[in-house]
């Protein structure tokens, strides 16, 4: 293993982030497992991007088969992309029928945030303050994490996040008021900018937030103040989307609000690189107006014959009631173990997209949630934290986790709290 | 195809372009040749993100093979990666050992711009003023065919691109030392300014310019000047680079210069969406001081495969000689042509990346361009145009491309130039 990481120094640089305190050396993966160079088996409890299961079959042979035939861009015609879009924009609502096929999650949220700029004719950007959004240098800016250099630029706003244990406005029931005050706080703050109000932009599981317990309708007062001042609401579904909170396809759904454009990426594919802006075809077009936008790779015939057989093994698996009935399992069982560890302080999560946060003596529990992702490894579990604190364990395995992998989650969770707490 | 061209204008949008007055709709590739759904044939002299042949058996079993093993991201130590980035930079000079990869050569530009915003702390950007190196928000930028809405950032400063019917400075001769002079004036423009100089991009084939004709060395005085300045040199390989101009590997080794940071993309892993940004490490430590980037897709181990697929054969099968011996018979058929039509103002090209560029009358035959184009399509053969002006002929086939696609290539331009001249 020394030796591996070396090279990898070498030829990635030294600030190349592994997970764990000792890395996993990873050699193959099946379903929800991993096994690595020594054989070793781990349950795979953290990765969304192999959203059907690791190496699924359907999908490896999609690949295979469009990749043998016919590989090319789409300035060519092609029926791959085609029956793929209409398949995709049919799980949509609100007219979201036309879209832009591109490479990564942080592609599509460039083009979305250039779609809103196509819409409005501004540049003013709302987002919380502890969230990610993608890697773009005009993408970058949203990221709440690290300040680039030069700094963040001043056409984004910041509203607080919100938050189970920290709710904004100091309850959990008056946290959507607040945080619809301090949306409308941020679009008067942008109108009487330079930059005006262009958009904004939400994860609407508010994964990066550390995805708190939200009610049906809490984006609805400020998603109507963003559309009244003639902003366009762009819904980041990388996390949340393709079924995986089980009760909906979609995070926007499940919150129960309309946005303009939505962005795709990770699972979309299983972990091929292809990702997409859905969106109106009125916002399309006023994109395709202002700029000139040809993505080489995007939507090519081989990126869309493994996010079609994504969407296939989804719907023929049953895959989004299979993350309902495995998350409500899982909760049940977490909820249980909280009555015999203090140190959790909360249960949460939709589907198979789960937290448990962790405090200690009022504060955040980080450095017990390191140790307890590092104790979960070692015992051949895999996962890792959330959250602004990062005291929160994120549980968001492969789709296809079943009743008897959150068994076992659950069973070294217990052991791991009694070594580490 | 009606009803296919009313499908795509429906879903990706009015605007999508598609080549040829009668767009093709394809079915099927293997080596330099496309099939439409109607089964007919063309041989493609355009397409270079297939690099080693359209469907390389090699290749399609390499990405099958590892999708079948195990596709995860970098956060887990995999060896695919490793092995391939260490014979990636073997291919480079200069301590270009260091590596981040990515999905797109649009990621990879906004990446490079990064880093040389790290190592100076200024943004000032200098390139051609008829360029194209991606389209991020960021990359975007740099381009020079469409203005984007809110227009372009006074940061980048555009220098007149090489031409050899308008040579910058009036003569060819003349061209480098005038050339030199455009980018020491942008320096002294960016150093007045707030912004500074961070870095002169460019395509060192000058791809998107044309591809006029250069002596090694004719980038030297610019380099030298932007070097003395402290600037980043940045060397697109986009589009000459992994062997296509048949002298060298890369676009900047035959004109002999010594970049800081070399971007790559489309004809990496012949198709699958893979690109990455070379530099040298202390250049890479100073990007991730400065920014935190990282990629989900970037260097997975099917990506990985790929891409190292690609490398191999290119070796195995002695593609970067046939690139130039193909591309050596092809110039002295073209330029046998040229004898025969008038309109055939200048043959030039390096390898397998060929242009016929065309005037008449004291000036760019930009439609006879157009029509030629549409007529080879016609007649089987796929190419397109390229320049300032859309009046060359731009050849650039997969670099399997052997004498006798070429002669099929140049009895159809005969043909082709009969009919529409």
């Amino acid at each position: 293993m020394s030796d591996v990481l070396a090279r990898r120094k070498r030829l990635l640089g030294p600030h190349v982030t592994t997970f764990y305190k000792e890395p996993v050396h990873l050699a193959r993966g099946e379903g929800v497992w991993l096994w690595d160079t020594d054989g070793r088996k781990y349950l795979d409890c953290y990765n969304n991007v192999p959203h059907v299961g690791h190496c699924h079959p359907r999908v490896v042979k999609a690949i295979a088969k469009q990749a043998a035939t016919l590989n090319t861009h789409t300035r060519y015609v092609h029926d791959g992309i085609l029956d793929y879009g209409e398949a995709l924009t049919a799980k949509f609502d609100h007219d979201l029928t036309s879209m832009v096929m591109v490479c990564s999650g942080s592609e599509a949220n460039d083009v979305a945030l250039r779609m809103a700029q196509a819409v409005t004719g501004k540049t003013g950007v709302i987002t919380t303050d502890n969230t990610y959004h993608g890697n773009t240098s005009a993408v970058s800016q949203l990221n709440s994490s690290k300040t680039p250099i030069g700094g963040f630029k001043d056409h984004v706003k910041r509203v607080p996040a919100p938050d189970n244990m920290a709710p904004v406005g100091g309850t959990r029931a008056g946290q959507a008021a607040a945080f619809a005050e301090a949306v409308k706080s941020a679009i008067a703050e942008l109108a009487a900018s330079e930059h005006g109000l262009s958009a904004l932009i939400i994860c609407p599981y508010f994964a990066n937030e550390g995805f708190p317990t939200l009610e049906k309708g809490f984006l609805d007062e400020a998603v109507a103040a963003v559309k009244a001042a003639g902003g366009i609401v762009i819904a980041d579904e990388v996390q949340p989307g393709f079924g995986r909170i089980g009760s909906h396809w979609w995070g926007h759904q499940k919150l129960g609000f309309a946005p303009d454009i939505v962005t795709l990426g990770k699972p979309m594919a299983n972990g091929h690189p292809v990702a997409a802006t859905i969106t109106r075809p009125e916002i399309l077009t006023a994109f395709q107006d202002g700029f000139k936008y040809f993505n080489t790779f995007g939507g090519n015939p081989v990126s869309a014959a493994a996010a079609h057989a994504v969407l296939n093994v989804i719907e023929d698996e049953g895959l989004v009631a299979n993350a309902a009935d495995v998350g409500t399992y899982a909760v049940a069982q977490l909820k249980e173990l909280q009555t015999r560890y203090d140190v959790i302080a909360d249960v949460r999560g939709s589907g198979l997209f789960l937290g448990v946060e962790l405090w200690r003596d009022g504060k955040p529990a980080t450095e017990i949630c390191t140790a307890m992702i590092d104790e979960m490894r070692n015992r051949g579990v895999l996962l890792h934290s959330e959250g602004r604190y990062d005291n929160t364990l994120k549980i968001r395995p492969p789709c296809a986790f079943d009743r008897g992998n959150a068994d076992l989650l659950v069973e070294t969770m217990n052991a791991a709290f009694e070594a580490v707490q």
